[in-house]
């Protein structure tokens, strides 16, 4: 998957009709005696109807300290001993502060850490579900736990001492590393990138509990104003009349085969009756590995996708999902899926080889292509939301654009690969007219333009789709 | 855990005052927000009441091809292409065919596998859970599948040969080794029994469909009689009109700390107000490691411990359990908890790292000793069952007998090793009076007596509790 372009678009309508008000399944088979019917599996009072979806747990979690009391707990943090965080804990610190891991309070404490690596779902008070598939936890070494231990309440600062958050009711827990990753990427082989990056060195220590955020956490990178909150979204949405939010999640370059999908899922939607679908285009801001194109550039080339009028503004919000990326497949989709319910979104869209990426070691890919879609279709808490399948566009060479691959007249379609991509944008080539606005594609000129080949000379690989 | 003789009890009977009507849970810490709440978690109707708990999705599956069909299944059998099956998956079939894994109706499907992996459950039509931990799969390798591709039946055979069963509406796809080890066990480490004795070098396909069996599975062992089905169970413990029945899974000889377990449970049910409470001592007897006591071996010494008077047959059921071992902890405890829902069980004692072992290549214990209670405590699917962990006991030399372990006063416990036990059953001496009956002492010094020592000179180490 990682070394094609393409473009995916959904079932015929015969299959979506059923997505109106219930949870759309893949024509992938299910034993009679086990099947998934989601008319009897999704409560009444769940049903999709017109508005904003509830989110998880039934109220938005938001752990910012309130402005009076920001003062007090300052002073309060400053007699706390200090736990200090790397950026990727700040991202999850941000993730957890707006409620986008909804109704979790916090980093997780043993027992969420095991429901989340066994069940992928967590138990509310009622004895329902909802996903969490990815652990958000909080590393910390023999030496810091010694320094906490006595406390019940620790700060929370970053790389500059900066305190970012006070973690109360704290609960210190073993780091199973070997467990937590063979459980959350169905491998232990080295070089996975979240691993490597944040796993492999950290401390043999968790520890949990609930965040009082102390202030908004800004990136001051001039693309603060695109990270909107689950309710800042909700709150959009909701002025924009939107009766069905349907949610694309993506960490490349946005080609005319993307645009293809967006627009016609919109149209698939009003043609199920919606009055006012409203697209969120929802790139993820968190931590990518290095072969991915960096958000900066990602936005540039999606401002100007917008700007060409490819995707239509009207219709269209473009904000960034303030989460790392764990290339975990069928994993992590369900985390981000679950975190657009929170958002407001009750549609998804769903790929080939969600979140996936090559085997670290292995000459293959590491998951399944369609593993991610038939996860998403099971998970426990994402009943509510109407799964999106969509199979590969490519350039049809016949018509001068993107358009959905008929394999009866393969021949006339073009696969662009990244490799190929890459060479055209490095060598400041076009590709085909049509397979990307020039202003999007301009952009990714620039960017290639703008790496220095590492040592061994070789320059990241973009990934798009 | 693998070096340590020891039994435990349940927690003190203030804790265990919740079970009568609901789902134990041990005291370890869940967050407000999700705290589980076996009241609220648990549907009226399935609330746990005198008489036999239902089976997993209220039928108890039996796979038996019926008496007057069994001629016409074999001729349609023998137009069949053919799938060998090894020893391991034959005790499968055994588990499948009499409703261990109810609602399974033979080997899974990649929907079903997938769920398991991830979920570690099977979602019903009506939307419910039943809990399924451990992969349930039929590999079969290239040829294998080249054979079959082109019809919707197989054969499946036994190493003689010897017609087992009919696979219908099959489903062959690919065997996902690495991802199902990492998710099944938490590591990859080479040296897993199970999986080095099943799945490292079967085939890259799976197939699944509905079992239609057409004899009922012997081994002719001497031990069949001991082979009671789930069904078998159900209708022993009516004829005996238990209101509760507390199982007891076990792979290791029993001795007078497992005996005070058992019957102080016993005494607790009663305290509870049940009237006849009925212990299910429940050997495994499908695959276990060469380094476990052989299972002719344990049901010798079982049936000793009952002729000594130790447990009282009057309210004891003695069977085997016919599935194979995994050694996958915390993930393999709810499959074991699980199938004896299905056998008439509401009660499940569940001791220190249930089914764990020690890490393959690291000098530890694969699993942390409290997960396996916590997670079975936790797990989607088995509400209705009232898990009852249990604490250490030791040998106290003060009272010259198994009792709980009383950390205020260690010096006077004894904690007899394995090593130790081996060491002198080997030289035909007695442990400390108390520790376990003669009678089945004297089974374990013959044990030991009979094996010849390998080639580098080392007798396996026997693992008990």
């Amino acid at each position: 998957m990682a070394s094609t372009i393409f473009t995916q678009i959904p079932f015929q309508s015969k299959s979506l009709n059923k997505i109106s008000n219930t949870h759309f399944v893949p024509s992938f088979k299910l034993p009679v005696s086990l099947s998934y019917n989601p008319r009897t599996a999704l409560p009444k009072s769940l049903r999709v109807r017109a508005g904003l979806i509830e989110p998880d747990g039934g109220k938005l979690v938001d752990l910012h300290v309130a402005e009076p009391e920001r003062e007090l707990k300052k002073r309060e943090a400053a007699s706390l001993p200090r736990v200090k965080l790397t950026e990727i804990d700040v991202q999850w610190v941000h993730v957890l502060s707006e409620g986008w891991a909804s109704p979790l309070t916090g980093f997780m404490r043993e027992s969420e850490l095991l429901q989340t690596l066994h069940f992928n779902s967590l138990r509310l008070d009622d004895g329902s579900f909802v996903n969490m598939s990815v652990p958000i936890v909080l590393a910390i070494d023999d030496s810091q736990k010694e320094s906490v231990t006595e406390s019940n309440s620790v700060a929370l600062v970053d790389s500059d001492d900066k305190l970012i958050a006070i973690l109360t009711d704290i609960e210190i827990y073993k780091h199973p590393k070997e467990e937590r990753i063979a459980r959350t990427w169905g491998t232990t082989a080295p070089g996975l990138p979240y691993v490597e990056e944040t796993i492999k060195n950290s401390g043999n220590w968790l520890i949990g509990g609930d965040l009082e955020v102390i202030e908004l956490i800004k990136y001051n990178d001039g693309l603060d104003r695109f990270r909107l909150s689950p309710m800042d979204l909700r709150r959009e949405f909701e002025r924009r009349n939107a009766d069905a939010v349907f949610a694309f999640q993506l960490r490349n370059p946005v080609h005319n085969g993307h645009a293809l999908l967006m627009t016609d899922t919109r149209r698939r939607l009003l043609e199920m009756g919606y009055k006012n679908p409203i697209l969120l285009l929802h790139p993820l801001g968190g931590y990518t590995k290095a072969d991915d194109v960096p958000l900066s550039w990602r936005m540039k080339q999606h401002e100007k996708v917008l700007e060409d009028g490819v995707l239509d503004p009207e219709t269209t919000v473009v904000s960034i999902f303030p989460s790392p990326m764990h290339y975990a497949g069928p994993t992590e989709v369900q985390w981000h899926a679950k975190a657009r319910i929170n958002a407001g979104a009750n549609f998804y869209i769903v790929g080939r080889d969600p979140a996936g990426m090559g085997h670290p070691v292995e000459k293959r890919d590491l998951y399944d292509a369609d593993h991610g879609k038939k996860v998403l279709s099971m998970a426990p808490g994402l009943e509510r939301l109407n799964i999106l399948p969509f199979r590969v566009a490519a350039y049809d060479k016949t018509q001068g654009k993107m358009a959905f691959f008929d394999p009866s007249r393969a021949q006339d379609f073009l696969f662009i690969s990244g490799t190929k991509m890459r060479t055209l944008a490095k060598n400041k080539e076009n590709p085909p007219a049509g397979f990307m606005c020039p202003g999007g594609w301009q952009v990714l000129v620039e960017y290639y333009d703008s790496l220095t080949p590492s040592e061994d000379g070789k320059i990241p690989e973009p990934v798009p789709a």
